[in-house]
């Protein structure tokens, strides 16, 4: 529509150099039409009135029975209700591939939340091809009178709903992310209420917890850099009060060492130890803790609960303080490789009940996670093989890189417990701190987005569909880590079975896991538990199986569609090639 | 820059009506200009080289000393990082106001959203004037080394983390709510997760709840129109499963009715009655709940847990519900007015705990609240006065109509239990009706921008500053509506002292709750028990007091500076006024 030969430059050089005035005029083209009847099938001009070329026009009305034309188009809410029925026969009679958008187009949605709707409509539109408008809502039988989206807006201090009609943009006022919905029928009033909340955690790496230089376990969940300041000034002259619940084994080893730092940090201070245990994982236990927190006088607003231990510690505590007062802040110090790389990162809390792991619980995440390598020099060799195995979960669902590295430094890192500062075959960082890390950061992409787990296809459930069974049979022979894995090398063989993996790829896990010291197989698992597992998993699993299953190396997908036979032609291949002679 | 004379319009009449093509030529006219030094405090071309006029350009300079420019200024990150500085002293030799923005627009970013980022900072500027960029963060002794805020993108399965720099707009992906903020120092590496979770829930009116030819207590709880169609289809072939907690006073009153009800629509039940008084509120009777429901198999995607009764029903079943797997839907049905205007609409649950009210608990909403104003025809009527309590709370913080409706209608809606539909003075419409709804939606708007109770500053906790002390002290011979409405009663007396209501205004408080037949006096409290709540108070919230207290009729602010002479002098005059003679 540029009209070049009317384009001029202006020059004119200066001693700061040279500037150049374009003057460059557009024009503008737009008809207004006047037509009777724009609804009417016989009327084409809604479809073809912009079009000033007659040629144009000509071939495009010949055109349109072979080649559909395409429109969007956005109506007003009200102009929709009236008339959406007729444009919609109109575009049908046509042979016109249509998205309507009914929005409500008032003064006081006129913003750029409203354009960016449309674009995101126009863009969905252009990118799927997705036309037509969606079926209207079924109105359910009964009619409603009334139906209102409120919004929640606060002046000094008293909360307001305000629809989108009587919604003043000039208003000084906070505005709530919350909802209400409200809908009137004959029957009464129904209000829908959405309310956000959100989540704050820390996970926090730190050498040298118990280290009274290091104030990371006394003042690291605190993000707000003044009220930390404040607090670093005041310890001194006021002491700060923390409870810790320390898993007994632990405390034997460690219980000196937190004390003293304790006193040297003139902190006011209970400890107690307890023997968590998978076996005393209970609401009792919940409620001996709840006991002591109560008489200890903790202040919900300023002293976060601190547990040191392994998973059933950390557990136990985070429901212990997530019931107190409704909601009592607290830290999860893991002692243990599993319970570092795996339930301090997460929100679940839990004890068990009726003989059913973790059927108790809820899903509150501490305050912050302090991750301290150190502790892993006193857990067992075989405690370490056991942390092993969710990290190579964590491998083999997301992450090539951490599969090569527990490949080729598994042995090392079983032998140093992961305290040496090097190690790393081939590269210059250290095996234990990139391992880890990997593992963290990999478990909290995956935790973050579905923290309290709404979304069932979980790449984390790998190696737990059939492991729990296993476990629960066995008790107390197998530890988590172990049964985890023995499902995950039963799972390998199911995906090399469904062509996901090659014969090398497969070698190269089984071979992974042998070499971090992991039972690869184990007599108690038959066709029948491998059935009895995916039914339990159904039935909880809104009535599909979610099976992940890695996809060559560091790379996984959910499969609802694995067959019997193939169920069946894995076990027997897995039982050839693992089962000890 | 339009030049009119330009303009063409050709107007073309065809039966159908009469078509103007409109020819507009719009000028644009811009610069191009070559100038070493821009940052150089001695060249004005950055402020004025845009100028064309000569004479304008001659007066700007002139005035530029008195009338200082304003300039708001966009610069990429990384050329903030090297040029800020300079354009910085710049601004300030030049003496212009300024807002410099520095933006990493890298290709990856370039979106509306960083547009409409610009647009919000412009409005900033434009409306408040605010100039200068802001200080940057102090780095809080520690170097970081890196810091990075990853997006979460779900592709075809596994969550990833994206950086704004690496993150591809043309992914196909699902984008999560969530975000994880890393930062790097020498001590290691530090994850924040930030993960919002929704919760949603219903609160529905529906006369007859317990009709055979009503739904609701079955269905009631489900948005999704397909599901529910689908269910109501398949109701008679496979029938619904539903556990039911009910109180063992309402279950003598209505358990028969119940049990026909999910006999008509062919249920398979469990009724479990129990006597959910304030005295058997405890984790024990939380337990023989858990205990049942996990006899009765329940499954938690589908079954949700019924609870019908007065508000301690309400809440223990909601923590049980809540612990149960993690998660279990629930549904509430309150029995009691208190419990209808109350209970049922928060997202509270608890039990008692150490001699404690609530003392443990959680803040998970049920999926539904089902309001049947029948249940109340069994109500006493001073359980009718304790629930009228609640409602005068919400009228005076929120809603003088509220309070007027009470005022004149209060005798009828004892006598009537809020069975009858009429009454209501000076209108056609329902006392009942009118007054519950009224206090469900002022509870609603206060309670869904707050459901964890993260703002301290409540409204609703009018009349629940002293009262919890006195209920306790006096135990059981007050109930809780009771004790409110004492503590109510004296705070009227508190705001009168400070001068936020007329004599007349606090006469026809008083007489209101009188005739609603509450007490408004009560011999055990005194300004020693006073002192004690509001300390106890300062301890569990921040250290402010936080006293609501009513404004005139319907209106309220919270206050934290009321002096112990006004307390004193409201007491005295609270004493003198309303102590039975």
């Amino acid at each position: 529509m540029s009209n070049g030969a009317d384009l001029h430059v202006y020059e004119s050089t200066t001693e700061q150099g040279t500037s150049w005035t374009v003057v460059s005029p557009i024009v503008f083209t737009y008809k207004v039409t006047e037509s009777l009847g724009l609804l009417d099938p016989s009327n084409d001009t809604l479809l073809l009135g912009h079009i000033r070329d007659p040629q144009q026009l000509e071939a495009l009305r010949n055109s349109i029975s072979t080649k559909p034309l395409r429109r969007f188009v956005v109506m007003d809410q009200t102009v929709y209700n009236l008339y959406g029925c007729q444009l919609t026969d109109y575009f049908e009679a046509r042979n016109v591939l249509y998205r309507i958008l009914p929005l409500p187009t008032t003064e006081e949605n006129k913003s750029m939340e409203l354009v960016m709707r449309i674009l995101e409509e126009m863009s969905l539109v252009a990118n799927t091809g997705k036309t037509h408008v969606e079926e209207p809502l079924e109105c359910n039988n009964i009619a409603v009178i009334k139906k209102n989206e409120f919004q929640l807006v606060q002046v000094k201090g008293t909360w307001k709903r305000k629809t989108g009609n009587n919604f003043n943009k000039n208003l000084k006022g906070r505005v709530s992310a919350a909802k209400i919905y409200e809908s009137t029928t004959e029957q009464g009033t129904s209000w829908t209420v959405v309310s956000p909340i959100v989540f704050t955690y820390k996970v926090t790496e730190s050498l040298g917890l118990l280290d009274p230089s290091n104030d990371t376990l006394l003042l690291g969940h605190i993000r707000d850099p003044q009220q930390l300041e404040a607090l670093r000034n005041s310890i001194s002259t006021k002491p700060l009060r923390r409870f810790v619940v320390m898993d007994q084994t632990v405390y034997n080893l460690y219980g000196c060492q937190l004390t003293d730092y304790f006193e040297a940090r003139n902190v006011l201070y209970r400890i107690l130890p307890l023997p968590t245990t998978e076996e005393n994982k209970s609401m009792e236990l919940v409620m001996r803790i709840l006991e002591e927190v109560h008489k200890f006088s903790l202040d919900r607003r300023t002293e976060p609960i601190i547990a040191i231990g392994g998973g059933v510690c950390l557990d136990v505590v985070g429901l212990a303080a997530s019931l107190y007062r409704r909601r009592t802040p607290y830290i999860r110090v893991p002692t243990t490789l599993l319970s570092y790389v795996d339930a301090s990162v997460g929100a679940k809390t839990g004890v068990n009940f009726a003989n059913c792991k973790n059927k108790l619980g809820g899903y509150i995440p501490p305050v912050a996670a302090f991750l301290d390598r150190s502790f892993l020099q006193t857990v067992s060799r075989r405690h370490i093989s056991n942390g092993l195995a969710e990290m190579l979960k964590m491998a083999l669902m997301k992450h090539r890189g951490l599969f090569e590295l527990l490949e080729t430094n598994g042995r090392f890192l079983l032998d140093s417990k992961f305290q040496s500062d090097s190690g790393l075959q081939g590269d210059n960082k250290d095996a234990a701190s990139v391992s880890t890390r990997m593992a963290i950061e990999t478990m909290l992409e995956e935790l973050a987005p579905n923290l309290w787990e709404d979304d069932l296809d979980r790449l984390v459930d790998f190696g737990h569909l059939i492991s729990p069974e296993l476990e629960m049979k066995v008790l107390p022979s197998l530890l988590h880590g172990e049964a985890v894995n023995i499902d995950m090398s039963y799972m390998v063989y199911v995906a090399r079975e469904r062509g996901l993996m090659t014969e090398e790829e497969k070698l190269r896990i089984i071979g992974c896991m042998v070499g971090l010291e992991l039972p690869v197989w184990h007599q108690d698992i038959n066709m029948a538990l491998v059935q009895q597992s995916l039914c339990e998993r159904l039935k909880h699993s809104g009535g599909l199986v979610r099976m992940p299953l890695p996809i060559g190396l560091g790379h996984a997908e959910i499969y609802n569609d694995t067959g019997d036979d193939t169920l069946y032609r894995a076990f027997e291949k897995w039982c050839d090639e693992l089962r000890p002679q």
